[in-house]
């Protein structure tokens, strides 16, 4: 007998699909085996109603002050915490990532403090960046987009970037907007326990329940004609290439703004001189990177870029030597592992030796064998797109340079990035190659590092989680830190003339918080216009 | 015998067209007549090799201080002002616009205002938004795409937004990008005058010559080449929508930002109070919006829509008057008499009455009727795609609707544009139905008016030139004011740990300029970290 489906989360209730495409359960990546709830694939029936009450709900949200929103973000972080146990369990169970340190002690503190930073923001309001001209009485802010984000999220952070709490969703809520998310179908459970804790937070503090709206798995093609909808203002979405394309596509068609997190190679140069100061110490970090959250990271360092000598020699040695080791963790799941497989076969077969792993492991679970392999800079450059493939799993590959000319070739045949890295002799001997190297790398990340491995992404004004197509779809925005991320979800709004009493408090003469920035007549300023006393 | 073709700028040199793909001449609008220079449509070997000097002027400028930038900047408008009779004869020439007040009084004083507020901009640096968190020495800007902005301008401002020296010019190189510019065909000679000036004033202010390169024309198939070939950093287009959503195609498949403003109705509601109040008045400032430059402007009213009543019939008796009066100017091509012509024709099909003009008028020159339309709401919202295209001229639709409800359904039909004005009635009479039909009209479009008409964009920083799709292609963009329409034209650039010496200036501890605003540990700031004093 067919277990019964899990409901879905329409217009501010919990009910049961309808019309179904199809069921599925989640995965133990520990063990490979099926977990007991059943989930819907949703039909559009489901969308369709969620969108008219995304609809309404943006008109709702609107009218409400930001401190109501802020409150909202700030109490859903305080009843995460509460149930710190449950939603640990939950991810854990169907992700196989260690409960400790990495859910509850990493990704969970994140997850809270980015949904804080986003009430902060809200609250402060400056992120809208009120502009005024008072002689002409022209008033301008970025507003929401007045219809709802809808938010794709990745298999690999359960909790931080979970489409019902994570950044995107505490970015597109703190500016304004309804969200609806589809959970990824490898952790369903942990989606909805986010968004029960959702809808118990928003009846709490007065928010319309229709803020968040939940489904567990669409067909490709629901996704697509999801995305391109006129009722929705834009799309967040991180996940693979070929699909992330398909829905850019989509929704550029429609004329939908579409913010893509799609894949990165990062890679990481070690300089001659780094390697002679400190190649066994940049080996460690490397390895410790590649095999974090065993290399399923955005920004996995997947390429490293040396140039050939006795030094370069050691440091692939020390690498062969830490990658031989028996893998640590699991993969997220079965298609994670076949993805993988797949990148070492094609990057083999476009001459790549394998110097450690390159194999899949026996069950139970999603396992593979710390993976590295190697090339030349003349074979790289001969094969650019086999070769900048993101796999994720432990696996990297390196890339022998003859010389720096070569190395130069490879970074402009690098392609748009996450990140880069550039690691460099203390005592400045790498410098003049620094300086060759890196104005070409900067035009092709988001992130250019020193001395540093690109894992690890601090949630931070200054961070950028983004960069040139293919990693993202647009240079200019970050997915990543506040207020930046949520400028993705915002329209620019002039109100031109505008009767005083109609003007958004932000606008009006009398700044509405005394400390939100505003830009009044080409000055940065917290001031009030002159006028305000007569408001 | 054929006469020369006038060369093309590329590569810092005025040269030949290589193997020109056509030939073509302006055509003086007030005659009908060719005007007798000969110009080339240049085939891709202009392009690439264009490209190709972009990318070397990209990383040449990236190492220019903003000051050099801003240098050239203004002094490229004081050449401007000290050639305008020369400029404006030519504008005048090409355009018919009239030589005074139009091109000399009111278009050239903006488009040197712009480049002064471009300069501005570059030199006090807080565009860039440094962002600076000290504890974990992380810190990032807007900077430069790394490749040319290529700049297609539209035929009704051949000074004002001239790819060669316009607003998206302006905000392209403030910016610190080289510029590709595809002249208008309609205004070849003008546009190489700015080419001519601009040269003479990078070399004089000592930048890389190829940062403007400039041709003429292209085909369609070299437009598509141009706006996705790698070496682009991002496209900025005026004009049609049909070309404009043909470009934006291309270049988003290829992962290139593309900034669109491809037409706009710009509705104006007339509430009943309003016409009860000012009715008569009203009517005169919107036949003089409609008629302003011949009706071509990108925010031309197309739509006026009021409630059928006595007051409305009156309404549009005045505004029949108005328009049956003899057309002032020319349009500025065959090709706008023939939009005009078919978008009259389209709307007339679809069941809208023509009370005053209608039809295009014998020459010399290119003239049209001044004309007005009339149709319900209920026929509107029958067709709402038919009623909705953008047609140069002194024309628009008079939308009379049968109550606010068929009114508030008509907000709902509304494409995304660029403007929308609602006229009230001063004592408050109207103030429901504004409340009413504002939320509605807000996520419609980029600017909001009240009691005014659209024509006329000041350029000052609340300005917003831009809107949802189809009017713009993305909402949160502005094509006018400084400093918001650079950040079309930059990209998001991280420095994680990177050295102190190999920062960019704004980002180093000490502020570049001491004035210049950075957001440092979550505050906006200009003081130097505290630790500039060891710089």
């Amino acid at each position: 007998m067919l277990s019964e489906l899990q409901p879905v989360l329409v217009d501010g209730a919990w009910r049961p699909a309808r019309s179904p495409r199809g069921r599925f359960h989640a995965v133990n990546p520990a063990t490979g085996e099926d977990l007991p709830d059943s989930y819907p694939t949703s039909s559009f029936e489901d969308l369709e109603e969620a969108l008219v009450a995304a609809r309404r709900t943006a008109f709702e949200l609107e009218a409400l002050s930001p401190d109501a929103i802020a409150s909202f973000l700030d109490r859903f972080a305080e009843r995460i915490l509460e149930r710190a146990d449950e939603i640990v369990a939950a991810a854990h169970l169907e992700t196989a990532l260690p409960a400790e340190p990495r859910l509850r002690l990493t990704e969970l503190p994140r997850t809270t403090n980015q949904l804080h930073q986003a009430a902060a923001a809200a609250r402060d309001r400056s992120w809208c960046r009120a502009t005024i001209d008072e002689k002409l009485n022209i008033r301008s802010k970025y507003g929401p987009l007045g219809g709802p984000v809808v938010i794709f999220s990745p298999n690999n952070f359960p909790l931080a970037f979970n489409s019902a709490t994570g950044g995107d969703f505490a970015a597109a809520v703190a500016a304004g907007n309804p969200v609806v998310a589809k959970a990824h179908p490898g952790h369903p459970g942990t989606t909805k326990l986010f968004a029960e804790i959702t809808l118990g937070c928003l009846k709490e503090t007065g928010l319309p329940p229709a803020m968040l709206q939940m489904v567990y798995h669409l067909t490709p093609e629901d996704g697509l004609k999801l995305v391109s909808h006129p009722i929705v203002g834009a799309t967040a979405f991180t996940g693979s290439r070929p699909a992330g394309l398909g829905l850019k596509a989509a929704a550029e068609r429609a004329g939908k703004p579409i913010y893509l997190e799609m894949s990165a190679s990062n890679p990481v140069f070690v300089l001659p001189g780094a390697l002679r100061e400190r190649g066994s110490e940049i080996a460690s970090e490397l390895f410790a990177s590649c095999s974090l959250g065993a290399g399923q990271f955005c920004t996995k360092p997947g390429l490293v870029i040396v140039l050939r000598d006795a030094r370069a020699r050691e440091f692939e040695n020390t690498l062969r030597k830490l990658f031989e080791q028996p893998p640590s963790g699991f993969l997220l799941s079965r298609t994670v592992v076949e993805g993988l497989r797949s990148a070492v076969d094609r990057m083999t077969r476009s001459g790549a030796n394998v110097l450690a792993g390159g194999r899949s492991l026996e069950g139970p679970g999603f396992r593979f064998e710390n993976t590295l392999l190697k090339t030349s800079g003349k074979r790289l450059l001969a094969h650019p797109a086999a070769f900048q493939n993101e796999a994720f799993g432990t696996a990297t590959l390196l890339v022998c340079c003859e010389n720096t000319n070569e190395m130069g070739d490879v970074c402009t045949a690098l392609e748009g990035n996450l990140s880069a890295s550039i690691y460099s002799a203390r005592n400045g001997d790498d410098d003049p190659l620094y300086r060759r190297i890196e104005p070409v790398l900067r035009t092709k990340v988001g992130r250019l590092l020193n001395d540093k491995m690109p894992t690890g992404i601090a949630v931070v004004p200054s961070m950028v989680h983004g960069g040139p197509f293919p990693a993202a779809g647009h240079p200019g925005f970050t997915a990543v830190g506040f207020p930046a991320s949520m400028l993705r979800f915002a329209a620019l709004r002039c109100y031109d003339n505008v009767r005083p009493d109609r003007l958004p408090p932000e606008l009006r003469d009398r700044n509405p918080t005394g400390t939100m920035w505003r830009l009044i007549n080409g000055d940065w300023t917290k001031r009030d216009l002159s006028s305000a006393t007569s408001e």
